[in-house]
């Protein structure tokens, strides 16, 4: 099946492939009167946008968005709202080759098994071109909650984590690796150009912290936020991951570790720790909601890898093309704006139930 | 919101409290004419059943399934399957201070502020007795993929592994562990019984295995496969993370290291590695599908942590009851049940499509 | 497919067949707080229960309701809550002839075209008794709206109305045909009489009024309020049309006789007609919604029609058991409980998105 | 809440107002490998297209439609299809007047008393124009369904009916207002322009045939293909009842009357009639599937009906813009459309579930 919608009351739906005339999102369930243009779009568009730099892919698309519904007179009227990026860069190259292998690691073989036919002009659909859409949606999302403050970071490239003592927010847009730590940011920088120079890949962690978000987010028992938010993170190109909270290494806790204790404070509870990512039973306890997403290392190498042809013959396949070294550096944006998206619709869904 | 439905075209509903009398579950969407009755679930919700040894919570809930619609003369009949467990041993004791204090780490807090009340008696809701509707209901979702086998195993307890050497499949009902190796199974006796008797609490990470899959079931974008089983493991009670192969381990390779060769084979590719967990873009490859689960410690431990009261004054809440040291442990087939889950919904998912 | 879910926000899944051991309904999305118990539920079973007097079939059935979760203290706690009703009066008689042979204007053939099988006892779960869960979850619902009356009363019976002069809502509940006019209903009692004496059927139309449904409930454009009346009602067992306001009336007016002129008003507008039965666009005005339901005469009848059995043999079919003459009749509290189930539904929609 | 997603498993989105740039549909969950470009499409936009003739709106629209993604070398991918039309003679007129008085009978005041705003220009969402997205995406529908052939007419305009005698299929397209009796179009002509000339509007009512169903589509309980059909079609802009096989008709026949007797025939039962209108519990029944729909006359007369404006004052309100002076006749290819929509849906339903 084919499932391009996300989101309960708060939904988005996305189309287009990575080579097609365009790309799109019609965001729907937006509530009304709410300031909106392109230009509270594009910035976060910008920073997903490839070609800004050597660390990324050198496919230069200017990502400029449209609105083409659903705001009047510069405010949402309620009605759905339709995000456009025409695709201006799709290189006219020769896609013979990757028509007839499949490349390995990618989804060329799955898709093709599942449909019998795919577009394989820079893998179509399964391209990660489609999270810019999911980039626009999420702009439109942090309107609906404006409560709340999102920053997503890279903790660690290759295997190279930051050092937290060195966290420092203000660093995160300074380097072109969103990454919060200047110290790794540097050593990033000669580790990235390695793998780009040799035309391999580096896998990536991302990190984001939702604050502000008020206790009593999250829709048990099928709807938890923390469930939803895993769904929204491993939904993205090339992660194979979410911790909430202590994630894996609560496994390793003891209980009295694990504990996270409650203090009475001026506006509810004061929170001690915050083992638990700020869920508990899938709802929203009013502290940082936090998760952690690894992105695995692109599979588009240099170096050649074993594969068949749709006509079950071997082959090997090595990619010249434009690709990122570290696909977890463009996921940033990606991470931030499904974490939006998320608390966007559960805030709507909560007050749908509870009326407030 | 309140949102007990799970799966798209294959769903359940849930429903029940902890200390009520009774919980259940309604199956819709399954095919007709399969054979089921009692005695094809009993099996699955014996294994989660509390109560079986020392190692788990004393408990004791025979967890007796009904089968009260959607079968006749031992078939389904395609209309929905409601199946009922009555609650037998809810102890009749003095909840009047779990009533005032919220448990720290449980959902007691969370509720109360989104709902303004709670069932306190066991958790309610949020009780993890909830799950033998799940195993239940898995139990009819296995009907549905009978190409598929599912293997879940305790990897890990309190930070001790399994030596992937000794792996032994016949080894995990062997031990009340579910533990693949003898050797991990012998040191985690000592390990869960220190901890049952010091009131502590240990946590696990759980693997599940799904073979079978054959290539094209997943629903791009917002239905990835792993899309959907990361939402069905970390909703999951205690649930903190996932993993999709080799999953966090991915992002410190490199693209050379991650790479997923294909050979020419009889049926399709043959694989050389499985790093991608069997998913890819989102549709299964045909290779078998890995999932990785940590469970934290449960936060119900003798020792006192500090909380607060629903009036807002501290206090110290500590847990005299019955209660399970390392819930990973049942944990394990509710891993089994989320997995069949995912897999029938997505295989009526992708024939609905695709028609075959 | 089977579907047995009904709502966006406020669910329910209704589950049971006609002579299975019970049936029931889980509701879902519930808000919290309001004040639930058996005895609010069962009034309305009471209004649609069977064997009352002898213009309804004579199955005699005291559809007890039970609450097993949801509802804590006497109040709802947001999360599913479980009805159940047992089955009591499943007449053991002998089914092999309507095993083998399809009564014809029924669902048999459909369902076994459909499925390959079906549970024939009493039409399994095509039965007429599948509403009893529907007017259940509509009692839990007409809590969510306090603001809104909801009147359903039958128009006509055997092509004979009601005079809409002689309209007297105190008359409803006075007769056993809830009907507001009392002339009407003394020449209905021979009407239905004979047709029960003959084993005939006859047809009718329940008219339902909602009052207090403030303007702005509904959501364009695929969940309009009309639109969700129209699958609501269209969906109860023996309806064959939906129409809102003057529906085909509407079709023979000119613009200038449908107009429905707004004055100002104390409250918002004042109106001068409601041609257009309160909803505008598929959003609620404010004025009463209105909407007519024709309930076909039940193809349970004396007179042998011709048939064929499950092997294509020509064969004749009668109805020599317990039946309503007049399904219409009994149909009136089931468009009651879907009415309220729709308006509770969109209550919650719109507040997610508008938050009011 | 906004709503503008209808399916289950074969979705359209659409989006766009009367007025804005453009206006569209994503289609998803759509079969790959289907034959498709904009000349599938295009002549079902031109039947809807307005300004062809004097009996419809002079608004000149080319409605020329666009694939921006889903296709591939002219065949489907199973990813969603994107569709787009952009309005082209948006006449720059002064909305001040709109802007300020609620037009009666139009969605006006109820869009401003859910959103808090609206977009006046035309009708914005509301407006019909909304349709031709539908009718795109029924063009789409019509390909999953190749085996059934859906068929509409108007059947009354303004009273007068056609003579069910008279019906001849090649008529329909001869004359402008999908007349399949020759004398009753020769008639509608007079009548129209009358209206027309003197700005009134008539009512209508539009049939749909759809033959080649199969038995055994559609979802019980709460996804009947007749309750779909009825929120199908009472979702069309102006409609205001939909009737399935006999409709209200069926309300005033005996059982006897109203029986559909099954005969042994060569490819499952022959029936001898079809009051029910080829549906049984909600599954089709292999007979042609019937439903009727009624048009109202639109609110958008020269004849001036009292109103009130956005501060609360009374005001009179008339249309001197373009309008149909019977909506009716372009609502024919969108009922078609409804109609092509529900079946793909429950084509793949059906399938899901029972696998063929």
């Amino acid at each position: 099946m084919s499932w391009n919608t996300f989101g309960r009351v708060f939904r988005m739906t996305t189309w287009g492939e990575s080579h097609g005339p365009a790309l799109g999102v019609v965001v729907d369930g937006c509530p009304p009167g709410l300031a909106l243009d392109e230009a509270a779009i594009q910035p976060f568009l910008d920073a997903r946008r490839p070609g800004q730099n050597k660390f990324t892919t050198q496919r230069n698309e200017p990502d400029q968005v449209r609105v083409l519904s659903g705001v009047f007179e510069g405010r949402t009227t309620g009605t759905p709202i339709s995000l456009m990026i025409e695709n201006t860069d799709q290189r006219s190259k020769d896609y013979s080759e990757i028509a007839q292998a499949y490349r390995p690691g990618h989804a060329d073989y799955a898709y093709d098994a599942k449909y019998g036919l795919r577009d394989y002009r820079g893998g179509g659909r399964s391209s990660a071109r489609e999270t810019a859409a999911r980039v626009a949606a999420g702009a439109v999302a942090r309107l609906v909650i404006p409560e709340v403050t999102i920053l997503a970071y890279v903790a660690e490239i290759g295997g190279d984590a930051i050092n937290p003592g060195n966290f420092d927010a203000a660093e995160i847009s300074n380097n072109p690796f969103w990454c919060p730590d200047a110290a790794a940011a540097a050593r990033w920088e000669a580790l990235v150009d390695d793998a780009r120079k040799s035309g391999s890949s580096l896998g990536a962690v991302v990190e984001c912290v939702a604050t502000g978000v008020p206790a009593g987010w999250g829709a048990p028992i099928y709807a938890k936020l923390d469930a939803d938010l895993a769904s929204a993170m491993m939904g993205i190109n090339a992660v194979k991951g979410v911790e909430i909270g202590d994630g894996f290494g609560a496994a390793r806790l003891t209980g009295e570790q694990n504990a996270d204790p409650m203090r009475a404070g001026d506006n509810g509870p004061s929170f001690e720790a915050n083992h638990a990512g700020g869920i508990a039973g899938g709802i929203s306890t009013g502290q940082p909601v936090v998760c952690r997403v690894p992105f695995k290392p692109t599979s588009s190498i240099l170096t050649p890898v074993l594969s068949i042809t749709r006509d079950g013959a071997e082959t090997e396949v090595r990619t010249k093309g434009r690709h990122d070294p570290c696909v977890g550096i463009r996921g940033t944006p990606v991470v931030e704006a499904m974490m939006a998206l998320v608390l966007a619709d559960h805030k709507l869904l909560h007050r749908a139930q509870v009326g407030n």
